[in-house]
């Protein structure tokens, strides 16, 4: 464990008191986007403006009837009815049906006036003019009434929803061009001195590319937020000053992905504990990994500042258990993460530690959950990984059989 | 149903014996992308061109030891061993350590040669220039070796492996600056005479937007496909086949997304009934919604051609679990879907039938699946859902406490 970490606060904690000291939402910056667009989430709850289905449609094709005209209606015992015309696609119907009368409709045509049902072709007989109905009816039986889908003032999207293939077909039908996403400035700091940009081609000797920078760069874009990056900064305490200084003036929140040396852990804490109140408020999480989390902010100026570990996994794990469910949190309130929650059978012990809470990626082959192995190669686990277990920390090994908990991405 | 659907196909039969027929992978468009993009899937698998980590680490804080200068160690009988000097981060170690010696390193420096292995810092004590050891390691006890996470060939990434947040800190890592991912051009026919285009104001009597040209493109757009939309195809035979013509002239794949009306999908399985070999291979599969769905294609020419349902759910539902999967098939030869599936014990019963597979939005809740109804508000639904409930065509209802399948989006 790193020096500055005083007391672990568990993850769930940490995040609450956070929210409560800054006193979120803040609710940050935004930008509209056609609605259509794959990013981001919307920024504050959509209403429809119109009625959906604009008219009562029938949704089957068939007769267009009176539902007190087939009362009874069977095989043996038809209603006979009299054809009144047939309803264009795509028109208002020229004619209304009188009680004995129907017409002839299309899937989506409109109801016409007197009709307040549909039956099915398939349950009747055609003989000209006549209509033989061998089967009775309720009213609203085969169509949607108008309003139905959505009326005008209903919510058809929360604040937070993902803008996504799900919406693009609602904002289509409500003829909602572009929607209004939650867009926070990030700013990334990496440090280290062992960390090379990443377009490095030849690695100096005992240098690695920078990892976290790209990572987050990605998680944060897929959210909606926008992303700058300022580069590595020098482990000393004025360089990584002068950059956090720099990256406050441009930005909401502020992301220092630390270098693995004790020294650069120290600079990064200790400047933290310089910022304005509330400043540096959480000092090490609960949980692994992910451990040297540092969680700060600025409550007047609205801007979030977070250390996360050095090494590429435990800093996902940090960023996507903490850092995420804290902008969501400054932006709607709750503090909640983007995973798919899920409890599980397990077909192999899942192990873990009480105490602590853990995170360990996992996989699903045929149907089951799997846990891979992190050790010797993060990289390809967390590119492979469908989610991760999450073990609470008063949880030890989950047994064959038992239900274990998976958030999936 | 239709009249074109003259037997109805199970939906993975269906997709294997499409992808037959077609002679499937055929190996489609391809685009290079920054790494650190947000959508697609790789083209062929990424190799690794360099070794990571690209020297043998420590992963702690700690002393850098020969293991069998501390064999034996504990508490009370330590080990002594002096101290050669401190590994600087970021550079090669200047010296070597000699039996009984060790050397300060820091988390991510280079291991020097005479060690194998580190000794955490909490597990020794300093006195000036010697060190005591009190804990045993083994070899490589607290390292990562040159090559551990990855050796120069190793397969990175699969091919049709989704680049997102998890692949964009290994690119990173191995200095990849660009993916080559998998892009189909995909053109989009929507038909009907009751559908207006979705940037539609104000909607005449009769009308409704057209919804599903959009939901189809953000669910494209979403797997690194290029879409192309070809607006409304007039309800007739000759509109629909200069579209179709058109269409194909610039893409690799067609989707048209049916009217409602009868005529509309008549016409619709009439044209792709001359298509060249083996032209209309599915007409209607088992599923429910999206049974009127027709698959077909032209081998030599390489092009794929689908009608889906037009109502925007069943639409949904076809394009999500039978065109998806064929993309996938046509450029990979696996008719795999984006899906995550996973059993999943439900607290509430799941409504079904035999005899048809069913698709049933679900949603997540403290950890639990639940069915969400579509009747009246599949938009709704689809914008809330976390997934789908599938029963397969030899289930009917699922009971509480029983395991259902679902997949997660």
């Amino acid at each position: 464990m790193a020096g500055f970490v005083e007391a672990l606060t568990p993850r769930e904690k940490a995040l609450s008191s956070a929210a409560a000291a800054f006193g979120f939402p803040w609710r940050g910056g935004k930008l509209s986007v056609p609605a259509d667009s794959c990013s981001g989430r919307i920024l504050v709850p959509v209403t429809a403006g119109e009625n959906y289905p604009p008219f009562s449609r029938s949704t089957r094709d068939g007769y267009a009837v009176s539902s007190a005209d087939c009362l009874g209606a069977a095989s043996g015992s038809p209603a006979y009815l009299t054809l009144a015309g047939e309803i264009p696609m795509g028109a208002a119907p020229s004619f209304s049906i009188a009680p004995g009368q129907c017409a002839l409709i299309h899937t989506g045509g409109i109801l016409p006036e007197g009709a307040d049902s549909v039956v099915m072709v398939e349950d009747t007989e055609s003989a000209g003019n006549w209509i033989e109905v061998k089967m009775a009816v309720q009213k609203a039986e085969n169509t949607i009434r108008r309003g139905e889908e959505f009326s005008v003032g209903d919510t058809m999207l929360k604040a937070g929803q993902k803008v996504d293939f799900r919406t693009a077909g609602l904002f289509a039908m409500a003829g909602i061009r572009h929607a209004v996403i939650a867009r926070l400035a990030v700013g990334i700091i990496s440090t280290g001195d062992e960390i090379a940009p990443p377009d490095t081609v030849r690695l100096p000797p005992g240098k690695v590319r920078d990892v976290n920078a790209s990572m987050l760069s990605a998680l944060l874009a897929g959210e909606g937020h926008t992303v700058q990056n300022y580069g590595i900064a020098e482990d000393t305490r004025d360089s990584l000053a002068a950059s956090l200084r720099e990256a406050l003036r441009e930005n909401d929140v502020v992301v220092i992905s630390g270098g693995s040396s004790v020294s650069t852990r120290d600079h990064c804490s200790s400047i933290l504990e310089d910022l304005p109140h509330p400043g540096l408020l959480v000092r090490g999480i609960l949980m692994s990994p992910g451990k040297p989390t540092l969680i700060a902010g600025m409550k007047e100026d609205r801007q979030l500042v977070l250390g996360l570990p050095g090494h590429p996994f435990s800093c996902f794990i940090s960023a996507y258990t903490v850092l995420l469910p804290l902008l969501n949190g400054l932006l709607w309130g709750k503090t909640e993460g983007p995973w798919k929650r899920v409890f599980v059978p397990v077909q192999e012990p899942v192990f873990g530690h009480t105490g602590i809470e853990e995170f360990i990626p996992c996989v699903l082959r045929n149907g089951r959950a799997f846990p891979l192995p992190v050790k010797s190669s993060f990289s390809k686990a967390l590119a492979e990984a469908d989610g991760l277990f999450r073990l609470s920390t008063s949880q030890e090994t989950v047994r064959q059989g038992e239900e274990a908990e998976i958030w999936l991405w």
